[in-house]
């Protein structure tokens, strides 16, 4: 169950209502662009399939290594770190296979990682939509020549994500009878966490994907609705949106909340990639965006609130509040302690950390900084896979409003064109 | 060694000229000042006595966990990262004690940390420069009434670090004669990587804290020089500042270097706590100040790296470029590989790692997004000392570009306040 609080918005009823005229040809121009983000969700069959994998291979790995980048990585780090425990890799009793998401290249990096695997223990996921991202390929070659060299069967220690019929990973599938999965075509890359991309990982370290799913449907019904009322990711939107146009160009997201901590870096490339466009859908220079800042109740109140609080007005604030976080821990407070901190006598860190919560949203608002509350129960499956949909239905809305394609990225073109090139100049 | 590339920095020549004969009569203002941040590091006698702490508890700990939040956790956290094994608490063959830093209070991290240590055999390290900071006090009663239900002996396994003389931790640890340190008076918290804050818990897991101030001094020599040649400091704080003029509200830090993860984290709080101010020094309200983003190369170019090319033209990117990342990784290309790949022949993941660098810089640059270049041999003891004094004194001078208090942090009272007050009230 979530719920909204807009009542700091600081946006003008008025204001609000004009703008909630246009969800119904909104939702009408989503429906159109045939995007796969809300219908994947129906696709039982993969489920099924992913389900089997993990029950076929369950006790037979202790690491799973995944190969991937930017959205082939930032949904299952979210997943990982909100739904198992917060030490997961140092438990001593594990049940689960140890899980590695390798999103960079860095030498230091991937030398590391060989200190803590045993390769005959270990599988790795290679994760690329279009099957030609040259640092998940290169990651590839490297592992696979290295279980090679070590006599493992490829078909046992790499399982392939990828698009259905193209690019060079389907082809290797293809060839060597390596285990593979499906992006669908229409599902971009960071809206991909509830494809296999999120899911084979997430299954495989024991993580109920059916209720993920259950809670990003009960949100999809919001998304598809014609109440502006019921629509939160139009809501969400919509303030975005209004308040960009009042000049608040920065958008923080900050849950209060350990586990929901990589919930923030998978939102910043959802908002970054999709809505930083130079060009309207008229093809006029616009140069639009809403620059996304992850942060962390109650830590960063001890390292970014000073600015949100008295630097330039140019922020909204969402806020994400569990209800429950944890068990009950009482604050165990010394007999006869000195005055300053009476005031935390007969409480709970529970308590504490959700009046901290209150504290500086009313200051924020006090001083007349915008921020929103996004209130979950708890941080499990199903409100995960409702706060995935929310976003990612919220970022279609905000296509509309900035009238640009959400779903491209073309001011990266550039750089990987330029790569190749001083690359293979080195070649020749 | 430290050297900087301003080339597309897109401010013109003349401009940095005008602004550099700032530079002696804001020198004259920092000495006058009389913070601490770039004297402490002349104190061998406290370096000592680290030395001597971590020497006598060699091999007596399994765990190492620091009680802290802000500018007590962030420093530390960054020399964990930058300087040792990238999965360092997972090798099974450590010679030093595991380090977990819990800068936060909800009660699901304080739960988890639970289970992954042994209390007989572990140190907490609490620190709270003013003594008083509520969390970190809350996390010590917590603990502290666990080792006392197991008959721990408290001073064996607490060390505090604190003011020298005020403050509720100062009381205890004189009553109860528990080991301690001291955060000097005139160095803020999140201007104390370099006393024992972050030294303490560097040298317990092996760090060798005096290259650390080699490194440190060899900045600070830069620091207080008065030709703006050699004060790259200076140089910083002119660049962000001039930009800032020409609304660049954002810095952008991003290292292409895994290890160099969390200095970002560290730089956002040193860079939003310190200049976002609402009064400037004459007391008129200003509200200026520099929103950080954090960010990593190569992997953000696949998140952040479409906005910064296209969205707004509100950001200054600062690029951390290592000339050595780890070993030297060949890419093993198959055979006969596809020729959309070829451009990965015969090279490593040092060249890849260094030309997508060299490709994004090119292209921020062609679409008029001004970055700049911190360039470093390698990240060791010595590099990171000489960034932290980098950083440090960039922001002394920003503060005197701003003509705003950078030492103080007035914003983040009220809440403070108002977190008393909510919790005192349940009690009455």
């Amino acid at each position: 169950m979530i719920k909204f609080d807009m009542k700091n918005s600081l946006l003008e009823k008025e204001k609000f209502k004009s703008i909630s005229k246009f969800l119904k040809s909104y939702l009408e121009n989503i429906k159109k662009q045939n995007q796969g983000f809300h219908a994947v969700i129906d696709d039982q069959k993969t489920i099924k399939s992913i389900e089997n994998f993990s029950q076929k291979f369950k006790g037979k790995f202790s690491h799973i290594v995944v190969l991937a980048i930017g959205g082939s990585a930032l949904g299952t780090i979210c997943l990982q770190q909100s739904l198992k425990h917060l030490y997961e890799n140092e438990l001593k009793s594990g049940k689960f296979p140890k899980l590695h998401v390798l999103d960079n290249i860095d030498p230091a990096l991937i030398q590391a990682i060989e200190d803590i695997i045993d390769y005959k223990k270990t599988l790795f996921i290679v994760v690329t939509k279009s099957g030609t991202t040259p640092e998940t390929l290169a990651q590839y070659f490297y592992f696979r020549s290295k279980t090679d060299a070590k006599k493992l069967d490829p078909k046992k220690h790499f399982v392939f994500i990828t698009d259905p019929k193209k690019g060079l990973l389907r082809e290797i599938a293809n060839k060597e009878k390596i285990p593979s999965f499906e992006v669908p075509e229409n599902v971009g890359g960071r809206f991909s966490v509830l494809t296999p991309v999120g899911l084979l990982p997430a299954s495989l370290i024991g993580i109920n994907i059916k209720k993920l799913i259950t809670g990003a449907k009960k949100m999809r019904q919001k998304f598809l609705s014609k109440s502006t009322e019921e629509n939160l990711p139009f809501q969400l939107a919509a303030i975005q949106y209004s308040l960009n146009k009042k000049g608040k160009t920065i958008t923080v997201l900050m849950p209060y909340s350990q586990k929901l901590i990589r919930l923030a870096d998978w939102y910043r490339q959802l908002l970054a990639e999709s809505i930083g466009k130079k060009l309207d859908n008229q093809g006029k220079a616009v140069n639009v965006g809403l620059t996304p800042v992850n942060a962390l109740g109650v830590t960063d109140q001890h390292s970014q609130l000073q600015l949100y609080n008295e630097g330039p007005n140019d922020k909204l604030i969402i806020f994400i509040e569990t209800l429950k976080n944890g068990p009950t821990l009482k604050i165990p407070l010394p007999k006869n302690s000195d005055s300053d901190i009476n005031f935390l006598k007969n409480t709970t860190f529970n308590k504490l950390f959700q009046v901290e919560k209150i504290a500086t949203e009313q200051v924020l608002t006090a001083n007349n900084r915008p921020n929103i509350t996004i209130q979950i129960d708890q941080v499990n499956e199903e409100s995960l896979g409702e706060l995935f949909m929310l976003f990612e239905g919220s970022i279609a809305f905000l296509g509309e409003f900035f009238n640009i394609n959400a779903y491209d990225q073309p001011g990266v073109e550039l750089s990987k064109v330029l790569t190749k090139k001083m690359l293979s100049a080195k070649i020749n």
